[in-house]
Parts: structure tokens; C-alpha cells; sequence
């Protein structure tokens, strides 16, 4: 399918009945959204949320494109970073909405990364409870995580996404240009995610990936937009079959667990979402070798595609204790114990219910992060 | 049907698909909800959201049954009055629910009035995306209105319930004889909510209230419970046809456009909910009648029951100009429309797309409030 600009749009259709909605991948798009929001939202107020630099760049296009297609625009930018995924934040997006007269069918642009993403949805999934809401996703972690699954959310100072809600997108939009943009470290970080895809549900992908790593890192195009839409084809696959997380989407959380309490211990500054994600699925992966469950070499496998794409894969050298505290307010525990992702192999996944002091035996921390050679 | 103490428990079944949920209605039924919190909810943890006045008389009781049913319990009591219903009470309830140790599976158990219901089901709604909730409504107005639906939420200083979200209860648990303790003006109050029931959908049932209204005010049981259950399953047949609020729903708002402008104009304290909504509603029957939509004779209906329930029936006399400025922030505004809800007759209603100047046209204001005869 080719759109009016001449460039390749592909499309993925996240099949959730009467919610279902599409993803539209293509390159150099931006300035062709407006139609597009305009017939899957009906809005005649377009609020679009961002942070300084990302606005700065595309959000003058965006808005255009808008206006273009008949809807009135505004912009809201919030500071950058996880700080910014805050109730005191979403409070203040209701106080400038209200003060825009923004309606219940004012439809809200979430531009930028995941954070953008889950505050905007958050904010438009208690608005006049619940307003349409529009991804255009600019990091390649939002690209492949956050534009599919409707999990929108903030922080309490207490742990990561404590607070959120379900809220299905009415369209999400990714303009892979726009990651030329992304700082390298950011870039490394999305593949996380998309190594993460493929290792939970798909070995050929994974397979493909390996072969592939130093020219997805470099952004190439032909390689790039096929891998972006096959990680969000497995995610869209995995949601369809379980929107509100009853047990196949648990898988998603491969990596997770140990992820979340990274963030927690290093405050959710020092450390990328992918970064820790990187760290947690390395570490996932071994303990489900030792735990008799996958093939000895998974790990290993996991651990070099990860590091050819510049991310780390050691957990930051925490004392146990403060793992364990911080993988006990883990939301997704029931009883004491945690639902644990473990790899049975490359491209299959499993929960598992652990406890905490069994996710992270004694002696399993402590070695000092390892430097590497890093593509991208 | 008869519960193990012998009182009758009536039931009503709310439909929703694999959401739906049952209202038990019964006298003196309190000490029996355990076992049934613990059935439909699987929590191992129940907290209890109230106020003071009404945690020092039921939650006692209430918690007493819960743990007899095998659950842990705590309990939270956030301050009387609708000021409680803000953004910050839910952020201390965050925190305490982290604090107890709460998860996806444990339970927030709303014992109180309408405020209640929705300050602990909004924050049962987002907290951790969505956690069990239970309703234990002890004022007639959340009997009727609050424990069907959905709606949770809370207000922002700009203006009443503009956040929020649909989250269904696991359970409603209606104890009558809660309403012994009920003062008489918030007694009177909830029986707007079984007028408007009737008048927007049920002609048979309005002629019984007619027939019945000192015995109703007077809390009659015999006359009460099968009222409550009427009013509940009105309610229960138009959120089943119509979860999201797309369409039938919205005659729901029957006086209920003009109620949210005289409770942000006296600044949600000086008068209660159902007062509001009964001014609302006369106010909606006579419009109707002038729009020549209704038959003569409709409003002075309408106004003669409100009446005999003690309930007032004119608007405060505030500036028009303050009225439509607070008409224009309603949140079911569409392109400066609102969706005026008006009576065809006793027991019809339509929703009308209106300007808030056309609802409220020069001249309609300033009447004096009119002081009648009360009963209850």
C-alpha cells in the first residue's frame, strides 16, 4: 500500500472488537496524519501532548496536518523525563483542558516516547472519563511497546506505574524519521523491546535479528520498518488474545520484574526503561537455564544480540535486599508470589509463580557491571 | 429467596457481559456480606473506604463479616463531604493501599454514601489498573443511583466529576436498614433518584410512589425494599443496553444538566445531590412542557411528588450568566451542545442537542424558592 506522499505505509490491525484500532507504520509521514485523526476520532479539538525537544521538532508538522484536516489544535508541553509521569502533571493537563474547552469527543495527541504516551493516556483515559487518544509514538521503545497494549499510566513516589488504566488508542501513527532524531543511547534501548518480541514468541525473528543487528542499529530502512512491524504485529497478536491481562500478556512481561525494580532502586533517572528491560531479560534468561528450563547457550544468545546493540546486560550491583524490597511491590504479585516470565527457549516464554527470594537467590548479585563494544 | 438470617434477600442481576455483577437487597444484612465479598472477589485483603459517622456505626460489623470469611481487612476513612472527592484524597489513598501491602487482587470495599462510592471506585479503577471494588451504599441516593453504572470519579475545582472512569463493582451489598441513621434531609434527597427513575422510564412505578410517598419516607420496608429494587433494575436495564454511555444512557442526566450548575455554583456544600437533581428535573418538566413536548400537567406531576418528599423544586435564584457559564463546562457538551434530557410524559424521556442558552432562556430565573409542608 502506497500513501499519497508516494512513501510505504504498512498497516497493522489491532483486532480488539468494538476497540480495534490500526497501526500505521511508514517513513517520512508526519505531515499526513490529519485525514487520518480526523475520520477515526470525529474531534474537532486536537490537544497534542509533548515534551520541549520533541515538540520542537515535529509538533509545528503535526499541527499542520491537523488544521489541515479541519480541526482546531493546541499543544501542551510538559518537562522531559519520568518525573513528568506524575498525578501532580496529569492535574495540571485536566486544568489546561478544562480551560481549552475540550469535550468528551476532544480527541488527545500523545508525541514522544513512553512517557508522553502513558501520561497523555492516562489524562485521556479519565478525562470526562475517558476522551479518544492518539499515539505518534518518536522513540523506537514507544514505536514497538508503548502504541500497542492500552496500558497508559504515572508513578507514585512508592514504585513505577502504580496508577493507570486501560485505554485503547484510536489510531497510532509512527513515522520512523523521526528516530534519526532519537540520541543513540535512546535508539539502542528501543531494540530491547523488539529483542524481547522475539525471544518470548518467535525464534525465526530472532533468528533474523542476529543477522541483522548492525544495520537495524544503523537505522536502515529496508530492514528497519519490516522488524518494527513484526514486534508490533507479536504484541498486537498477544493483546487481541488477552486485552486485560488475564495470562497469555503476562509473556510481555519478559524481562520486567527485575526491569521495574531497577528503576525503582536507581530512581527512574540514571537508567533508560529499555536499559533495564535489557538487564532484566539477561537475567530472566539465566535463571531459566539454572532452573532447568530452557537449553543451556539461550542466555548467552540473549545476552550477545542485546550487547551488539549497545545495551547492557548486568543488573546494577544493588544489595539483595533492596532487589527483594523492591520486588515486593511488583503489581503484578498475588499471595506473596510473582508471576515470573522464564524462557523455555529461544521464542518461547512461560510464567511462572515465584517468590521473590526465589526469583533472586542469595549470591546471584554483585558482579561488577561489564563494558562492551556498543553498534549504533 | 431467603439469606441464613432469615430476612429476605432480593436480588437484582446487572448484565454486562463477563462484568456483570449482582445488587442484594435486604434489611439488616450487613453481618452477612462476607462469605459473598470473599466469593465474588477472590481477595485475600479487603479495605474499607468510609467516613467517620458511618465507619463508627457499620464498618465494625462489616469487617467482622469479612474476616469471618477468611479475608484480611483495613480500614480508611477519608473526611466527610464532597471536598473529600479530589485528586489529592485519592493520591493518600494510593499511598495507604501501597503501605497495606495491597495488590491486583485484593479488594476496596466502598461502605458510605454516594461520595464514597466514587472516591474508592476511582481509585480502585486506576489503582494498579483496576483492583476489585465492592459498593456498600448506606444513603438511599447511592442505593438507587451510585451502585449501578459504573461511573466513578472524582471533581477538579473547575467543576464536578470531570475525571473519572467506568469501573464495575464485583459486588453491591444493600443493607435498608442503614437508612435509620440517615438524617432526614439526605433521606429525602435519595428519593429524587427513584422519581426521576420512574418519571424518565416507568409511568406504573411513578403512580406508585403517588400512592406511596409518606409510607416510602417513612421507610416502610414492606413498601421500601420492592422500591429500591424497581428503581435499581430501571437503572440496571439502561446501563445493560448501554454500558458506555453511547446513547439510552444519557436520559439517565434527566434533571441532571441543571443539578451540576447549582452544585458548582454553591460550591458542592450547601445543598445535596438529590435536591439538586430534583430542582433540575422540575426544572427539565417545564421546559419540556413549554417546548411543547410533553403534556400539561407532566411538571406539575413531577413537582407535586418531589414535593411530598420534602425536596425543593425551584432553582437558587443565581444570575443567569452564572448559570450558563456553568452549563458550558458540562462535560457531555458536544460543539457547544448539550444533551438536555426532556420528558415526552410521565414515564418517557428523549435527549434534545440544546445550547445552554436555549435550556435556559431570559427570564426563567428568579423565582423564589417556595417553602412547602414536608414529610420524612
Amino acid at each position: 500500500m502506497r500513501g499519497p506522499g508516494g512513501a510505504r505505509l504498512r498497516r497493522i490491525e489491532v483486532d480488539l472488537a468494538e476497540r480495534s484500532y490500526p497501526v500505521q507504520i511508514g517513513v517520512g509521514t508526519l505531515d499526513r496524519i490529519g485525514p487520518e485523526v480526523a475520520r477515526r476520532t470525529r474531534a474537532r479539538l486536537a490537544v497534542v501532548v509533548s515534551v520541549p525537544g520533541v515538540a520542537r521538532r515535529y509538533a509545528g508538522r503535526l499541527e499542520r496536518s491537523l488544521r489541515g484536516a479541519g480541526l482546531r489544535t493546541a499543544r501542551l508541553v510538559v518537562p522531559d523525563g519520568d518525573r513528568s509521569k506524575s498525578l501532580a502533571v496529569v492535574a495540571r493537563l485536566y486544568e489546561r483542558l478544562v480551560a481549552l474547552g475540550a469535550e468528551r469527543t476532544s480527541a488527545l495527541v500523545a508525541l514522544g516516547g513512553g512517557m508522553v504516551g502513558d501520561l497523555a493516556g492516562f489524562t485521556a483515559a479519565t478525562f470526562l472519563r475517558g476522551i479518544p487518544f492518539v499515539q505518534v509514538p518518536t522513540t523506537l521503545l514507544a514505536m514497538i511497546d508503548a502504541s500497542v497494549g492500552g496500558k497508559v499510566g504515572v508513578n507514585l513516589p512508592q514504585g513505577k506505574n502504580l496508577v493507570g488504566a486501560f485505554h485503547q488508542p484510536r489510531l497510532v501513527w509512527i513515522d520512523v524519521a523521526t528516530l534519526h532524531t532519537l540520541p543513540p543511547r535512546e535508539r539502542a534501548a528501543g531494540f530491547a523491546e523488539m529483542v524481547k518480541a522475539a525471544a518470548l514468541w518467535d525464534a525465526a525473528f530472532f533468528a533474523r535479528l542476529e543477522r541483522d543487528a548492525e544495520a537495524l542499529a544503523a537505522l536502515d530502512a529496508a530492514r528497519l520498518v519490516p522488524a518494527i512491524q513484526r514486534a508490533v504485529a507479536i504484541k498486537a497478536e498477544i493483546v487481541a488474545r488477552d486485552e486485560r491481562e488475564g495470562g497469555l500478556r503476562m509473556l510481555l512481561n519478559l524481562g520486567h520484574t527485575l526491569a521495574h525494580a531497577v528503576e525503582t532502586l536507581c530512581g527512574y533517572r540514571r537508567v533508560l526503561h529499555g536499559e533495564a528491560v535489557a538487564m532484566g531479560m539477561v537475567y530472566a534468561a539465566r535463571r531459566s537455564e539454572e532452573l532447568d528450563l530452557a537449553p543451556r547457550g539461550t542466555a548467552a544468545r540473549v545476552e550477545a544480540l542485546l550487547d551488539r546493540f549497545g545495551l547492557p546486560t548486568e543488573l546494577p550491583p544493588f544489595p539483595r535486599e533492596a532487589y527483594l524490597a523492591a520486588l515486593r511491590v511488583d503489581k503484578k504479585s498475588q499471595g506473596g508470589r510473582i508471576q515470573y516470565v522464564v524462557l523455555r527457549g529461544i521464542g518461547r516464554a512461560q510464567t511462572l509463580p515465584l517468590t521473590a527470594a526465589r526469583i533472586l537467590p542469595p549470591g546471584r548479585l554483585g558482579a561488577p557491571p561489564r563494558r562492551r563494544g556498543r553498534v549504533g
